[in-house]
């Protein structure tokens, strides 16, 4: 008989969920060491991984797993990750940031905080191109909405050429192909060896100084001190950052004073236990039928 | 043979682009009185109407028409106005600042500011609700991209249930109805008798106090002092006004420093001569070949 332990600062309503579902043969127990399916957050579940004697299946509610791809720990279960969820919530987080900058909210603040009638045109995203550092399920959702408003995408990928929304696939070495000329780059990069300070002075150099760039995969994939360097020296309009190299960022941290730098707190893709409950209820009829799995993380790619 | 005289500030973009078309048979004149055709803003060709004796049809390079549709002016010729062409510019404008009002942007701004790493989640234009006092053309592009947002929509008109993607019409009596739980409330509303002080204590009243309201359409849709009120009062949590009674909006006036108020300065619909030049061309054809023409305002209507 399936066991489940909910190992998330959200179990009560991870816990009412899916008692809710009523999901055939399943008992959910409090001793995470009787269980063989875990859900939760990669932490929390990689802390409890010695205990977890019985583990089949690990169903973490983030999209990003570090803690359990960690080659130090074991890999004798199968670990899957939530995808397809973010791409709603992300598309609002980075399109918010996208048409502030072009509607020049803040400047038409300050004109009537200036108390002056200020007929500055605001910019539109129409006609303006996107790149996207990175195309799954997340990516695909952001190709989607740009293309709504008229946008032309652009997608840097691995090799996969999946969302139907994007333009133009860039791989490998085109790299600095395809930054020129955005008007927006956006890196929804999974932290992998291979995305490690991607996003680095040459980058920055190839991107037109009235580029946005936004960060909302994982902080390893920008050199931090090339990317203060580009602002203070007007090599990019603007940069939005939801993720960091460490995080909470430091004090002191030049981020936080950086021209034209926004921070946002690592909240662009919340993790909502209605959505991520979808996901589990799914992968537990295959799992119970021994089927393959849904979402599962290559450990050695590390998503 | 048709005689154009162009009354714009971008008089010069409009015959370049006039000029390549290669209309048949037109001939672009720079006298008004020798002309059968104009083309301009609303306000210029007003002023020159005294002198546009041979005038049989005005195109409007605006939506609104205010200085034409004037009991007092002449109403023998056919005019038309923009339609169909700020739909794509005013969703920009206003999914902008709905999702500059989910995502918290002010707020991360200050905690940055004061270098707080705060976690506060973003709410989501997801399952949330709009409503759109009028569904002309602008009216439905902004339900479309709603639609996608995962927005629930709801529409007021006179009568008309144009837009496919408005899941609820309301009209006549039923305003307050229509404004009962909405999250979003966008007047979209052109000047009429019939719109004036739409937007009244009373409405405000009937809008829960977490909604945000904002206004594209016309200043006269609103009871200025009412809206002041409200704002004061905390019976709505933002307003975002691109319209007012009086442009610019006069010195001294409360709005400039009414608390959660965000004024731009009429620049939510801007016409680009390229996509009016297109329903020039549109319109020009059908009157050569002397058919009905497209975009004809109402005199009586206002619209």
């Amino acid at each position: 008989m399936p066991t489940l332990s909910i190992l998330s600062h959200d179990a009560d309503e991870y816990k009412r969920l899916i008692e809710e579902a009523r999901l055939p043969g399943l008992e959910i127990v409090t001793e995470p060491a009787q269980s063989d399916i875990v859900l939760g957050e990669p932490k929390r579940i990689g802390d409890t991984l010695p205990q977890l004697l019985q583990l089949k299946w690990a169903q973490s509610i983030y999209a990003g797993v570090e803690p359990l791809v960690d080659p130090a720990q074991r890999r004798d279960y199968a670990l899957t990750n939530a995808r397809g969820v973010f791409g709603a919530s992300m598309s609002e987080y980075v399109f918010a940031y996208l048409l502030f900058h072009e509607q020049k909210i803040l400047q038409r603040i300050h004109a009537q905080q200036s108390m002056q009638w200020q007929r500055q045109e605001p910019g539109l995203l129409r006609g303006k191109t996107i790149g996207l550092l990175g195309v799954g399920s997340i990516g695909a959702h952001l190709a989607g909405t740009a293309k709504h408003f008229g946008m032309l995408v652009r997608g840097y990928t691995r090799g996969s050429e999946t969302s139907t929304q994007v333009d133009g696939y860039y791989h490998a070495e085109d790299l600095l192909k395809f930054v020129e000329g955005l008007d927006y780059l956006v890196s929804i990069l999974p932290r992998t060896k291979e995305t490690d300070k991607i996003v680095d002075a040459k980058l920055l150099d190839a991107l037109p100084s009235h580029a946005v760039f936004i960060n909302v995969g994982r902080g390893n994939a920008v050199d931090e001190s090339a990317l203060v360097g580009a602002l203070h020296e007007g090599k990019l309009a603007a940069a939005i950052l939801d993720v960091f190299e460490k995080e909470p960022l430091p004090e002191g941290h030049p981020f936080w004073t950086t021209p034209n730098l926004y921070m946002t707190f690592h909240t662009s893709a919340i993790s909502y236990p209605e959505d991520i409950t979808k996901l589990f209820i799914e992968n537990y009829q295959l799992y119970i039928e021994g089927k393959p799995l849904k979402y599962v993380v290559d450990f050695e790619r590390g998503y």
